[in-house]
C-alpha cells in the first residue's frame, strides 16, 4: 500500500469515532492528510492524533472537496444529510449509522464475509450493527462448508454500543448502589424513548425503539443486515437483544440450523482457519468467551459449541467480540483497507 | 386448613433457607411447631422466626422423628445422606437441591403444571431447578392451549442463584472495580470447579459444571426436568446458561414453536388468566420484565412475546422470575400447601 489518502472523520470524539482513530494508527493506515469534522458546535474544539492536535472544522459539504476517505460516525441524521454531499465530492464514505444499511444502492460489508460487495458502490458503504457483524464473520465459515437454514440468537450487549454517556452512567449507577443511593436512569435503554432504566444489576430487553412488529430496530437490524451481508434472503434469522451491565464486549448465544452433515469437530476445523476468528473452546480448561477479556481486542471469540441434542443439525455458539473494534471502528478500517487493495480507492 | 404440622428446615441459613423461612411466615403456613436442622459445625447457633429465637439441631436421621414436612436447602450431599432417613421417619421431604430430581420415583413438581404427580410420592419431593421453574411454569398454559414441540433457552441468570457468597463476591468485585482495584474471583462460574472469573461486568457462560455433551450440568438439567415435568420426554429443549451481574432475578430469551395455529394475541389471553404468571407485555408503554424489579415478587412474568418471522408457530418470550422466590424457596412452600389441600400430608 503505498497510496496515501486523505481522510476525514467524522464524531470523532463519540466512543466508535475514537477507536476509529486509534485504529487508523494502530493498523498504520496509508494517510497523507486527516481532517476532523463535526456539528458548528463543536467546530473549534480540538482532537488529539498521532501526536498532533487538529482543530475541528464544521461539516459542511464543501468540507469534503479532496477528500479520499469519510468515516463517519456521528448519527444517522448527520449521515443522511452530509454523506450524499461527500459523496458527491468523491469521497467515499464509510458510514457507520444504520441510515443508508438497508438501501439497495448501498453495499453493506464485512470484508470477511461479503468483500465482493465493495466493488458495486456508489461513494457509500454503510458499516453493519455491531451485534450483526460478529455474528455473520463466525457464521460465514461454517455456513461455506455445510450451508445455513436457520438462526436464532439471544445477545447479551455491552453499554458502549449506546455511547460514552451509557458507560459514564453505568459507572454513576453502580457508585449510588454501592452507596446505598437511589439509582438515576436518563440513558438506557434508548435515550430517544419515554423510559429510562437502571442498567446496573439489571439486564433489560429492549435496544433502540420499538417496531410494529414487536421486535425492536435493533432486533430488526439483526435480521435484516443478516440476510443481505449473507446474501440471503430466505435465511430464518430471529434476534432478541438485551443490554447487560458490561461496558463493552456483545456476546451472543446463537442456535443455528445447517445444510450438510456435521460435527462439532467439523465445525471446530473451519472455524480454527477463518479469518479474524479464534476458536476458544476447550470446556475441559473452563476456556470459553466472555465480555471482560475481549475489550481491545480485534477478533470475533467463538466458543461453547455443541450440537443440538434433538437436532443433527442444529449447533449452539457463543459468540463475543468488542462491539467498539470488530463491531465498528475496526471494521469500518477493515473496509477502508479492503477498498485500498482491490483498488477501489 | 386446620391442620398444623410439624416443620424442618434443613439449611435455613443459606439463601434459599432465608426466603422459605420468610415465605412459610408470608403465606401463613400452618406450622405446629419449627425445628432448624444442620451439620454438627453449625448446630447450636441460633436462628431468628417469627420473633423468636431458635437453637440449630444436629441434622441426624434421629432429629426428623415426628417432623411432617421437611425442607431440604443445604446441597446435594445432604440431602442424598438424610432425605431418606427423614422420609424413613414419616416426614414428607421438599428437596431444593438436584440430587433426587430425574430419580423416577421422585416426583418434581411445579404445582401449576404437575400438581398431579404429588400423589405418587415415596417420601421425597424434588424441587425443580431455579430456571427451569419459571420456564415451565409459562410455557404450560401455551402448551395446554396450543401444543409445544420445540424449547430453546438462552439465560441471563443472577448470582444468587450460587448462593450468600456469590451475593457478596459482585459487591466485592464490583468495589474493587469502582476504587480501580485488582478485581478478585473465587466463587463463581462453579466454586467446585478449577478457574474462577470476574462476574461483575462481566458476563459467564458457564453455571455449573461441564457434562460430557459440551452441555454444563445446569443446561442439562433445564432439559432433563423440562421433559420431565411436563411429561414430555420427546420435547425438543436446549439450553445455553448464562451468569449476568444481576443480585437477584433469572431472565430467559426462550423461543418455542407450537402446534396449533396461534397468534400473539392469543398466547396473550392465555397467560393473562394462567396462575402464577403476569403478562407484561405492553410495547407501547416499554413495559416488559426486568430482574431489578422482580425482586421479592412471587409471579412469574412474561413480556417481548414475538410471532417469529419466518415461522408462523415459532414465538419469543422473555420471562423473568426471583430465581431463591418462585425458583426455589416460594415454590417449596407451594408443594406443601399443595400437598396439604390434597391430603397427602
Amino acid at each position: 500500500m503505498s497510496k496515501e489518502l486523505t481522510v476525514a472523520i467524522v464524531g470523532a470524539t463519540g466512543a466508535v469515532g475514537t477507536k476509529m482513530k486509534e485504529q487508523l494508527l494502530k493498523r498504520n493506515f496509508p494517510i497523507k492528510h486527516i481532517k476532523f469534522l463535526a456539528s458548528a458546535r463543536s467546530a473549534g474544539k480540538e482532537v488529539e492524533f498521532g501526536g498532533k492536535t487538529y482543530t475541528i472544522e464544521e461539516a459542511t459539504p464543501e468540507a469534503f472537496e479532496g477528500v479520499d476517505v469519510a468515516l463517519f460516525s456521528a448519527g444517522g441524521s448527520v449521515s443522511a444529510k452530509l454523506a450524499p454531499e461527500a459523496a458527491k465530492r468523491g469521497a467515499v464514505v464509510i458510514d457507520n449509522t444504520s441510515h443508508f444499511r438497508m438501501h439497495p444502492e448501498v453495499p453493506l460489508v464485512v470484508p470477511e464475509v461479503n468483500r465482493e460487495d465493495l466493488a458495486r458502490h456508489n461513494g457509500i458503504i454503510a458499516n453493519p450493527n455491531c451485534s450483526t457483524i460478529q455474528m455473520v464473520a463466525a457464521l460465514q465459515p461454517i455456513r461455506e462448508a455445510f450451508g445455513l437454514t436457520k438462526v436464532i440468537v439471544s445477545t447479551y450487549q455491552a453499554v458502549s454500543g449506546s455511547g460514552v454517556s451509557a458507560i459514564e452512567e453505568l459507572r454513576q449507577q453502580s457508585a449510588q448502589w454501592e452507596a446505598g443511593k437511589d439509582v438515576e436512569a436518563n440513558i438506557l435503554p434508548c435515550k430517544s424513548d419515554k423510559k429510562h432504566y437502571p442498567i446496573a444489576r439489571n439486564v433489560i430487553p429492549q435496544i433502540d425503539v420499538f417496531t410494529d412488529n414487536g421486535f425492536t430496530y435493533e432486533e430488526m437490524k439483526m435480521i435484516n443486515e443478516t440476510k443481505k451481508i449473507m446474501h440471503m434472503p430466505e435465511l430464518s434469522v430471529a434476534a432478541t437483544c438485551v443490554r447487560v451491565p458490561v461496558v463493552s464486549g456483545h456476546s451472543e448465544s446463537v442456535y443455528i440450523e445447517v445444510e450438510k452433515d456435521a460435527s462439532v469437530q467439523n465445525i471446530f476445523d473451519v472455524l480454527k482457519n477463518a479469518p479474524g476468528i479464534v476458536l476458544q473452546d476447550d470446556i475441559s480448561n473452563q476456556e470459553y468467551p466472555m465480555p471482560l477479556y475481549v475489550e481491545g481486542e480485534d477478533p470475533v471469540y467463538v466458543g461453547r459449541i455443541r450440537q443440538d441434542l434433538s437436532n443433527k443439525k442444529g449447533f449452539h455458539l457463543w459468540i463475543v467480540s468488542d462491539n467498539l473494534l470488530k463491531g465498528a471502528a475496526l471494521n469500518s478500517i477493515q473496509i477502508a483497507e479492503a477498498m485500498l487493495e482491490d483498488n477501489l480507492l
